[in-house]
């Protein structure tokens, strides 16, 4: 059964806080395994990729078979029907043209005092993406992760994809090819973390790390931080649905589910002032529960997270769901841009009964790796932005240093930093009839 | 005597290698305590910052006594000098200048589908600001910190600043009221972050916590990633400067030890193809250092890690730079602008023999929270985007569904998520006729 709230409840704000404050990850302390493994590719290098992936992979490689050959990629890409491709092909197309809007302008200008200001944005030279094995091993990530990097200009995209027991998903390998990649190498684990980070022979570092990942990647990107970019670490995913009016309950049910059979972590919740409505879309979500082929995992989450909030009516709804700023919000009521505008920490949002959050997981165009565990509060989705960075310029005249100079000497004297003074004072003397 | 290089030597390669990797701070190994302050912080609140103020900064407060008084600040900030009022004045408006032109924009387009895309901007609501007592208590640091979030629109703006034996600097708190500042509270290291992050009976937690500390509040603020946002974990800074031409060597040294003088692990590089204005500069180093009041500091800095690098011509230093990707990059040339544009890695490029980089410490406007330690090759200073997030947003109608919802469909098969793909093939069954 999920939890049942109403607003309505004498104790509901201590139920709420509870939801906010649950906690849906066992945090397996992977880190000092984790270490070893970074300091084993650090000083080892290719060998030590070539072992760890015989280790847990069980997979023999050289260091001249870590990278997919160019054949090898054509073959495996040959595999996928023409339906797959074309719909790839198409989410390739509509994410480009999304995420191409997202970049930003460079700026440049003058003020009164004879500054000119600005800054330039650049991208980083060199991008890694994780993509995981097995069954979490989903093209549409690698479209997600690699087109907003090659917008940005990225020049050189790698692509580190373990194959468990020599198994390749073909579609992960023409996602990278629509994408753009330019090396895709068959490691995995924080043995691959390790090696776009700190290079080895074969494989020459990157700048910038990301992608989602197990316990051990998610350790290996906090360890390398700081060497190299990365993106945000991922938790558990989770979608908060508001709904009034004449809503589709199959729709809401099926749009709770999609979220629940991503992982039994994951949330699903939703937000009514139509008590009616939710008890359909429950009676709805239990009918097609047991029809999934992932009806544990769904169930699990389901069971254990899933959640039910009646409010008085939608402003209060929009308020709860800003405290728990979701990674997905769907907004199914009449007036759903009237909605958003009262909400505002929400990773994404999908307005109207027509938009269920599956479309943005693949084809509707913005970015489906978003800040989850009330992380929007403070953070966005990836996008271009995390692949570029931007430089500060400044250039004064010798005026414009006449004018604000002496208040750069006072606050440096103030701070006791007197190299600091002096160099500015250095300038203002000549400017002012000292000798050059 | 600083390093000296020439891209002449044989041996440069390995030489300019073992400058990348020089490793210029002693990581202490705090995690463990902090782990403890902060855990300590969360179960007792504000009983547990009493005692741990009073243990590390022989301070007694109690909790009415945590923030300072509307009364304590205004009798603290009426200490300050008329001339450090108009200083600090200066430098917060030109500040907020700059960075108001940072404010990105909303977007929303409809494409041919009939998506209607696009996204949205809003502030964090509450942020925390983190400001070191003792030496480097630094008022523009409150400044450069506070102003972006006010012009971001955080509506709740937080201070935490250490006041050892009870001492405090009135221009930080001038500093916090003339940006703004709405709550400021005498507490410091770990302690000060857990309690902006969880939160105590007396401090409300915020969502962002920026701001420099020594090795315990960089710890604490790795340790709340997550709950919180955090700005980088600074380390410790350094100049480039790019020198050729008719340059003024003593305005180049007071450069290089303006940074010198922050830290003894501050590095402070020369790269010009100019051996005689290399050895100029290096005589005035020498000249000014036992001058200055922190020549302990600067001597050691420059004595450890300043360099000076002799190249063939600019375009290598400009190549040698991007590979250092320094913090702050100063292009002393005939031409800076030809030659910033041979760049693309660093925090802050200063333009120029008439903008030392102490202007952009305090009064040129840019932010002086920039990327050290070669992370400018992938990320920037810290600005209003760092005090904002971004919701995609996405609305289609009922056509759009019909035309890219198939796809979506397709791919969610392929990745075996079948609730994903059922929520979008329901809605579709309806639109090509089937019942509502």
């Amino acid at each position: 059964m999920p939890i049942h709230l109403s607003t309505a409840q004498p104790d509901f704000a201590e139920r709420f806080a509870a939801l906010l404050s649950m906690k849906r990850e066992d945090a397996a302390d992977v880190n000092d395994a984790v270490a070893a493994i970074i300091a084993d590719v650090r000083s080892r290098g290719d060998d030590a990729l070539v072992e760890l992936t015989g280790r847990f992979d069980r997979l023999a490689l050289t260091p001249e078979t870590l990278a997919f050959s160019r054949e090898e990629i054509a073959a495996q890409t040959a595999k996928v029907s023409a339906e797959d491709r074309a719909a790839l092909a198409m989410a390739a197309s509509r994410i480009r043209a999304y995420h191409a809007r997202q970049m930003p302008d460079d700026l440049s200008w003058t003020d009164p005092e004879g500054a000119t200001l600005g800054w330039r944005w650049t991208p980083v030279a060199a991008a890694g993406l994780y993509v995981p094995g097995g069954q979490a091993s989903y093209p549409s990530s690698v479209l997600m992760n690699a087109i907003p990097a090659r917008v940005a200009g990225v020049e050189r995209l790698v692509v580190c994809v373990p194959t468990p027991g020599g198994v390749v998903n073909p579609l992960v390998l023409l996602a990278a090819e629509l994408a753009g990649v330019d090396e895709i190498y068959r490691i995995g684990g924080a043995q691959a973390i390790a090696a776009m980070a700190y290079g080895t022979r074969t494989i020459r570092p990157v700048d910038k790390i990301t992608g989602p990942g197990n316990a051990y990647v998610a350790a290996a990107k906090r360890q390398v931080f700081g060497r190299v970019g990365i993106d945000m670490i991922a938790g558990p995913s989770e979608v908060l649905i508001i709904a009034q009016g004449a809503q589709n309950p199959e729709w809401l049910a099926l749009d709770l589910l999609a979220q629940a059979e991503h992982d039994a972590d994951a949330q699903s919740i939703l937000v009514t002032p139509d008590e009616s409505l939710a008890r359909a879309v429950v009676a709805e979500v239990e009918r097609i529960l047991p029809t999934l082929p992932r009806a544990e995992v769904a169930g699990a989450s389901w069971r254990d997270y899933g959640t039910v909030i009646v409010t008085r009516d939608l402003d209060e709804a929009a308020a709860l769901s800003d405290r728990l700023a979701p990674e997905h919000l769907e907004l199914c009521v009449d007036d759903p841009e009237a909605l958003a505008e009262k909400t505002r920490h929400a990773g994404a949002i999908f307005l109207g009964g027509w938009t269920p959050e599956a479309v943005g997981d693949y084809v509707s165009g913005p970015n489906h790796v978003l800040p989850t565990a009330r992380s929007a509060r403070f953070s966005s989705g990836l996008s271009v932005m995390d692949f570029l960075k931007r430089s500060t310029i400044a250039r004064l005249s010798p005026q414009a240093l006449g004018a604000i100079g002496p208040a750069a000497v006072r606050l440096a004297e103030s701070e006791g930093l007197s190299a600091h003074g002096r160099s500015v004072s250095a300038r203002l003397a000549v400017l002012n009839g000292g000798q050059p």
